[in-house]
Parts: C-alpha cells; sequence; structure tokens
C-alpha cells in the first residue's frame, strides 16, 4: 500500500495525570499517541519532548511496524529518562517515512473520567507524498 | 451541488469499548464514523482496518446516498469478519468522490460516560476538487 | 483587520441530544458551532442541513457582525423548518468572506455531562485570502 | 532546531466558565492555549479577542522561550483587561515566529468534569516554512 500521512507531527498540551482510578492498565491516568504506518516498511520514530522550564529531552526512539497500528503511551517513554508526571511538555515527533497519529488523553484521576482526543499537527511542508 | 470534501480519511486510535452501560442502542459503547456526501451521486467507501499485531482486513465496502450523511459504526463492520472489541485499530477510507468524514467515541462502560470527536486526518493529495 | 479563515466549513457528525439536565439555557443539550469574523464587514452564511434518509433542507441564514464572534445552535434555526431532535444531520456553511468556525456538542441528557469539540472541516480550495 | 508550526492561530469557541469545583489551580475552571515554541529564539504573542456584542480587546502579550512550551490560560490575561467569565469570545494570536497552538478547556463547574480538546485553526498562508 502507499505512503499515507505525513512525517512530521507535533503536540503542545501534553500533560500525564497525576492521579488514576480504575483497572490496569485500561483506565490508567495518560497522555498517549496512536501511530498508523500504511507502509510496507517498518516506520522509525524519534520522538524529543519539550518542557516549560527546562531543555529538551529525546530521541526517544520508537518503531512501528509495517502495516500496523501502534499506541505509544508518554508513561511508556523512559529512555533517554521517564517523562515526569503532571508536567506539560510538547512532542515533536518524526518518522523517516509518512505515518498518521493522533493523540488523546485518558484522566482517570477525577470521579468521572475525562478523555480528549485531538489530531496532532502535520507539518505540510514534511508531507509524504510531495517529495 | 458541486464536490466537497476528500476521498482519502484515515484514523489512527480506533478502538471499540468492551462495556456499556445505558440504554441500547443509544448508548452502546462505539467508535463510529459520520460520513457527509454533498455530491449527486453515491459515494461508495472501501474501508481497511489496521491492527498492532496481525495483517490489516478489507475492505469493508460502504455505501453512503447522494446528498445524505450516513453514521457508520465499527462495530456495525462484520463482513469480511467482524472487528474485535477493545483491540486497537487504524482505519483508511477510499472513496470514489470526495466526502467529508468525522470520528466520534463513545464509551460508556463507565459510570461517567466519556465522549470524544475529533476530525479524520485528510489526505492532502487525493482531494476532490483539486483533480 | 484583514481576513482569516475560510469561506466553507462543512460538519458531518451533528446530532441534537433527545433530553436535557441542568440550567436552562446554559445546559441544554445542543449542538452549535462558535463562528469568528474578524473582517470589517458582516459574515453572511448560508447553512444547508443533511440528513440520513431525507433530502436536505436549506438555506438557514444567519449574520455574523463585522469583527464579532457568534455561537449558533443548531436547535435555534427554525426558517425553513426546525431541525428534528435526536436525528443525524451534516452541515455545510457557505460564508460570503472568510470565517473561522468552530463545533462543538453539549450532552447534558445524562448523570454525566459529556462534551466534544472539534474543528470542522474547512474546504481549502476556497480559502479567503487565495482569491 | 528549524521552525515548526505556523504564525497565526484562531479560536472560535472560548468562554471560561464560570463556576469551579476541585482543587486549585489544578481544576479551576478554565479555557487555555498550550503553545510550543521549537525554534531557537523566543516566540512573541499577540492575542486579540473578539465578543459577541462589543469591539475587540488586545494585544496580549505574552513570550514563550526558546524551545519551550507554555500553557496560556485565558483566566490569566489581565492586560489591557481581564477576560469576563461566562461570556462566548474568539481569539486571534499572532506570533512573530511559527509556533504550534493546541486549545483545551477544562469545565469544573459541575459534578462530572467536562473537557475538551481541539487543534485551533492554522492559516495555511502565513505557514513558517514556505516564506
Amino acid at each position: 500500500m502507499q505512503a499515507i500521512g505525513k512525517r512530521r507531527w507535533t503536540i503542545a498540551g501534553g500533560r500525564i495525570p497525576l492521579e488514576s482510578n480504575g483497572t490496569e492498565p485500561e483506565f490508567t491516568s495518560r497522555d498517549e499517541i496512536a501511530v498508523l504506518n500504511c507502509c510496507d516498511s517498518p516506520a522509525r520514530l524519534r520522538i524529543h519532548i519539550h518542557y516549560a522550564d527546562r531543555p529538551a529531552v529525546g530521541p526517544y526512539e520508537v518503531e512501528v511496524a509495517a502495516r500496523r497500528v501502534r499506541r505509544i503511551r508518554f508513561n511508556d517513554l523512559i529512555f533517554p529518562e521517564a517523562l515526569p508526571l503532571h508536567e506539560d511538555f510538547g512532542a515533536v515527533i518524526n518518522a523517516d517515512i509518512p505515518v498518521v497519529v493522533q493523540f488523546t488523553r485518558l484522566d482517570s484521576g477525577t470521579a468521572s473520567r475525562s478523555a480528549v482526543a485531538t489530531a496532532a499537527y502535520a507539518e505540510r511542508n514534511l508531507q509524504g507524498s510531495g517529495r
């Protein structure tokens, strides 16, 4: 299948919630991205995390297999260092081939869970098929 | 009316929730897409589902009548095979004419329902009017 | 101030919830759009509503004053005919000058309110500044 | 790192909720934007607020440090004047260098919190890298 998506995605409003309620791991509070790779080759992602008051950290390296989807919880990114809970961050995701990225938050630290989803921002001039 | 929208849409963060609360079918947990076809002819959609750890399945074929809107629950896609509950998936939706797609999740399996909506990702180089 | 936005926006996943809880009118269940007009002249909107199983209805005509924002509840659109509750619809919004449109749903008909917001789909080839 | 994002972003559906529940300041009802600046120089933002029935107010001036992310609550914008609670507004955000903006609302004034997030509308012809 042909390449679908773009090679750079960004998220400005990340924050891993502090508390969790509900069954683990399904309802662990988290920020996560879902990545769809429609290509015939694996996608190599390099993620840089930007903070409010200290230098950016990265790259976190993640692979998404050919023709597969993969959820990546920011909680699970631990090398070069784990992301702190409850601290604002932004993420820049660079892929070596076009992918589609969706950003979701699940906040289970309150009586009522609150979930938000939004498309990440796709950088237009790094589009896959235009090259 | 002229064509509005694009011919390819993708969703990276699909997952059909396991449990449901509330009246059926209004509050059945579900992932669904709403498709708007403003053209004077029916739109034929071919949907491929991508998974995390097994080959993609499809096409699921769905038609949206001329000048109509249609909600499609992923729960209801059963041929070539029903989508499993509680498993991550991505969807690639190809239409033969331009349509507009919106993605919504309703999770009623908890005390408090949680709903998310997000625009699907529209592939730019498959835009309707540019051809 | 210069024109910002686009002249055509679409929503695929509209549906006015049936029940409401909470204080009126703040928590009336509703689908609504927020329209921002940054131009020095009023924006004239013509909205067409598409349904799942009957012909489209419109235009509903709405004006947004120069350099103002305006919320428009689909519940409040009554001419040429009121929108039915609890029925799927899509909306095509044409403006005579560029505007920015955001779509929000508030569903107060349940113990826990659920709100979704999503950017409407902006037709690229009807961009304001490209003309 | 190179510039990522755009120089103009807009929000049409702003409204600061009236009531709050939960711990301060984490659960104060609010509308906020998260801004990601990937450039090597600080980004200077000029925000104009548009209302439903009175003239626009601004600019509110905010700086986002080089290679940092910053959350800006509309509640906290006080010069030239504080934003009123519970009143519809739109925001036009102009930056002197490209940034990425994400819009989030947290409404804690009800038994169940409700959160919405949506990408702000990015003006295409003010893209960073295209110049």
